[in-house]
C-alpha cells in the first residue's frame, strides 16, 4: 500500500455499530473535504474497543497521512480515543493545565459540579496541540506523531464537531497547504415544484460539466447544487453566476432563496423591507410556525406573536372565531381559517395575519377531511381575507404533516408578499 | 488479526466519500445485525476504485467472516464492486441466463428498452448464488469464494438493498446459523444530570458484563443503554429489569423515561392520568414548546394552547402582565414570567400555565442579564405561582437556547406534576 497525501476518516463508536445512530459526522466531515480538495479514499467505523481501534489506525496510517477521529473523547470510561491513540504511538499521556483550568471555568459558570472524572479530558498525548472546544468540555488534538502523519481528533457530538472544524481545523489545514483547489457550491432552493419537474426544466443544465448542476430533494423542497472548482470565491462565482442567473429565470418565484435561507428567512427580509408585521394563530402546528419565524435573530423587528388555539375554545374567545361556524363547517374550514387569521391579525395589530388549521393524524381523518387536510388562511394589510385548503402528503406520519403545513404556509405568504411589494421595487 | 465469526460492512460509492449521501445502508444494516446477534465490529466506505476496494477486501477477509457489500452493483462503468470481488478472489464472471431473463422481463414491463450496458449486471463471479432484487434491476450474489468466508452484496439504493436483506438475506443467514441470540437494548432516559455525574452515580454497574451498561449524551438529555444478548424479549427483560431498577433508586426523580419516552410525552402522561389540563406562554421560543407539547397525537386532552408574546404588547394585552413590572424588571424576570404563567393559566382556563421568556441571543444580552438567561413560570392548580432563572448554555448558539429552554421548562413541569400526582400514586 502506497501513503498518498490524503484524508482518511475513522469514526469510533460502538453505537455507530449498533445501528443507534446515523454517522452524520462522516458526511459532515466528507463534504468539508471535498470542499478544501483534501483527497479522503477511505472511513472506517470501529467500537469502543481498545485492540480494534489500533488495529485500524494501524491500517489507516499505512495508506493515509491526515486520520480524523471522531467519538471518544468524553469523560466515560468507554471513551479511550485519546489513550489508545497515545498508546499506539509510545507517547505518555500528560495532564494539560489549560485544559484543566478551561473545564473548571466552564463548570463553574453553569454552577455545576466538576466531575473526577472529567479531568480525563484534560490528559492529552506529550506534544499533541489542543484542538479547542468552544462548545463542549471534550478538547480534540491537533498531533503529529511521526513526520509524515497528522491526526485530528473531535468529539462526536456533531455540533461541537462541526464548530471546532470549522473554527480551528479548517485554518490549520490551509494554514500546512492542505488545502488544495477547493470546490466552491451555491445551493438554490425551491418550493412549490417536484424536483422531477425542476429536473425537465432545467435538462440542459444538467450535463454540464462546469459548473455541474445537480438536483436533491429533502424536507420538502427541492435544491439545486452549482458546484466549480476554484482557487477563489470571485472565480467561483464568474463561473457559477450566469448559470444561476438562468436557472432563476427559467424556475421563476419557485426559486424562493440560495444557500443559508429558509422559507422562514425569506419572509422575515420581505418583511423588514416592507416595515411590516406579522402574527400566527395556529392549530394543529401548536406554535411551531412561530418558533421557525423566530429561528432568526431580530425576528423581533417584524414577528409580534400569535395565539395557539388548539382547542376550539381558544380559537372562539381569543380570535373571535364564530362558534356556530366551528359548529357548522368544522375547525379544518376556510370559515375557519379565515376567522383565526382575521382574529389574530386584529387582537395583535399586525399588517399580517396567518392561520393553519388541519387534520394531522394520525386519527381524526374522515372520507370529507382526511388527514393531511390543511387550510391556511393570509388576512394581508389591507384587509383582504384569503384562505385555501392544501392536501398534504400525510404517509411520514404526523410530524411530517406539520412541517409541511409550516413550510405551506411560509410559501403561501412569501408569494404574496412578493406580489404586493412588487410595485415598490418596480417603483 | 484473528478473525471472528462476525461481520463487515463495506459500502463502496465515491458519493459517499464526498459526502453527497447520507450512509443510511450502514445505519440500517448494523440495526439488523444487533438484532440478529451476529457481532459486527467494523464498517468501511469506500470509492469506485478497484484497487482501493480489493485492499479493503483483503482486510476484511483477514479479521471477519462474513462481508456485506452494499453499492456497486449498476451498469455504468463506475459500478465495478462484482467484478473487483471475482478478481481478487481470481473466479471468472459468467453471464447468468436467468438474470438476463429477468432484466429482459423487467424492461418491457417498464416499456424502456434494455441498454447493453444493462446486460453487465448478469455477470457474476462462477459458483457464487444469486440475491434477487425484486424491486430493481441489479441482483446481488451470496458467495462463499472460501470456505471459511461468505460474501453478500447490495445495490446501494436502499430501499432495494433492504428488501433484499428482509426477504433473501435474513432468511439465508438465520438457515446457515449466523443468527444467534439477538441483543435487547433498553434506554433510560435523564434530565439535569451531566453524564459525567450519571456515570459516576452508576459507576459499579458500568462494568456489568451482562447487561452491558452505558452513557451517552445528545441533544441536551443523557441516556444509559442496557444492552443485553436474550433469545426472546421475556429473557431479555429478566436480565435488564432488576439492573434498570436498581439504576432508577439510584438516580430518583432524574430518570424521565426510557426508550420512546421524551419530556414531552412524559409530561403528557402525567396531565392525562391527573386528568389537568395545561397551556404556554411563550416568549423567546416563540411557540416551539407548544409545538413540542403538540407532537403527541392525542394531546388535545390535555393541551389547550397558549399565547405567543413575543412583543411585550402582547404580553400585556393578551396576558395581563403588567406594563409596570415590564418597565421595571424588564420582560426578562420573575415578575414577569410568573404573569406570564398566570395570566395564561387564567386566560385559557386550565389547570397549569408555564411561561418561557428569556434572552436567546447572540444579541440583546448585558452583564446583568447575560445570553442564555432564561426565566420559567409555572402556575399550579392550586393557584401558586412559581419561577426561577435558568443560566443556560449559549456557545451553540440561539437555537439551543431556545431548545434548552423547553426542555427546561418541561423538566421542571414534570417534577412539579410528580410530586403533585404522588398522594394519588401511594394512596
Amino acid at each position: 500500500m502506497t501513503r498518498d497525501r490524503s484524508a482518511e476518516l475513522i469514526c469510533v463508536g460502538t453505537e455507530l455499530l449498533l445501528g443507534e445512530i446515523l454517522n452524520s459526522n462522516a458526511q459532515f466531515l466528507a463534504t468539508e473535504l471535498a470542499q478544501l480538495g483534501i483527497p479522503h479514499y477511505y472511513q472506517t467505523v470501529v467500537g469502543d474497543n481498545v485492540q480494534r481501534l489500533q488495529q485500524v489506525v494501524a491500517i489507516a496510517a499505512q495508506r493515509s497521512s491526515l486520520l480524523i477521529f471522531t467519538g471518544g473523547l468524553g469523560p466515560t470510561p468507554d471513551d479511550l480515543t485519546t489513550a489508545a491513540l497515545a498508546d499506539f504511538f509510545g507517547v505518555p499521556l500528560v495532564e494539560r493545565s489549560e485544559v484543566v483550568a478551561d473545564l473548571t471555568e466552564k463548570y463553574a459558570r453553569r454552577n455545576r459540579p466538576m466531575s473526577p472524572s472529567n479531568l480525563k479530558q484534560a490528559l492529552l498525548p506529550q506534544g499533541a496541540d489542543l484542538l479547542t472546544n468552544r462548545m463542549g468540555t471534550a478538547p480534540g488534538i491537533i498531533w503529529q506523531p511521526t513526520p509524515e502523519l497528522t491526526i485530528l481528533t473531535f468529539p462526536g457530538v456533531p455540533r461541537e464537531m462541526q464548530t471546532m472544524w470549522q473554527e480551528v481545523a479548517v485554518p490549520y489545514l490551509q494554514e500546512q497547504g492542505w488545502a488544495t483547489a477547493p470546490i466552491h457550491s451555491r445551493i438554490l432552493r425551491f418550493w412549490g415544484i417536484s424536483e422531477a419537474g425542476l429536473a425537465e426544466n432545467v435538462a440542459h443544465l444538467l450535463a454540464l460539466p462546469n459548473p455541474t448542476v445537480a438536483p436533491y430533494a429533502g424536507n420538502g423542497e427541492v435544491r439545486l447544487r452549482l458546484s466549480t472548482q476554484a482557487s477563489s470565491a470571485a472565480e467561483a462565482q464568474a463561473c457559477i453566476a450566469p448559470i444561476e442567473q438562468q436557472i432563476r429565470q427559467i424556475t421563476g418565484i419557485d426559486c424562493f432563496g440560495a444557500d443559508d435561507d429558509t422559507l422562514a428567512s425569506v419572509v422575515g427580509q420581505y418583511l423588514l423591507t416592507a416595515q411590516q408585521t406579522l402574527s400566527v394563530a395556529e392549530s394543529c402546528t401548536g406554535g411551531g410556525l412561530g418558533h421557525l419565524l423566530t429561528t432568526a435573530a431580530g425576528s423581533s423587528a417584524y414577528f409580534r406573536g400569535g395565539v395557539i388555539s388548539y382547542d376550539n375554545a381558544v380559537k372562539i374567545e381569543l380570535l373571535g372565531v364564530s362558534p356556530a361556524d366551528l359548529e357548522t363547517q368544522g375547525a379544518v374550514s376556510d370559515a375557519v381559517a379565515q376567522q383565526m387569521a382575521a382574529g389574530v391579525r386584529s387582537r395583535l395589530k399586525t399588517d399580517w395575519g396567518v392561520s393553519i388549521t388541519g387534520i394531522a393524524g394520525p386519527g381524526g381523518g374522515t372520507d370529507q377531511k382526511p388527514v393531511g387536510l390543511v387550510y391556511i388562511g393570509i388576512a394581508t394589510p389591507d384587509g383582504r381575507v384569503l384562505s385555501r385548503p392544501f392536501l398534504l402528503n400525510d404517509r411520514q406520519g404526523r410530524d411530517w404533516v406539520r412541517w409541511l403545513s409550516m413550510c405551506t404556509a411560509l410559501d403561501w405568504l412569501r408569494r404574496e408578499l412578493h406580489t404586493t411589494s412588487l410595485p415598490k421595487s418596480l417603483a
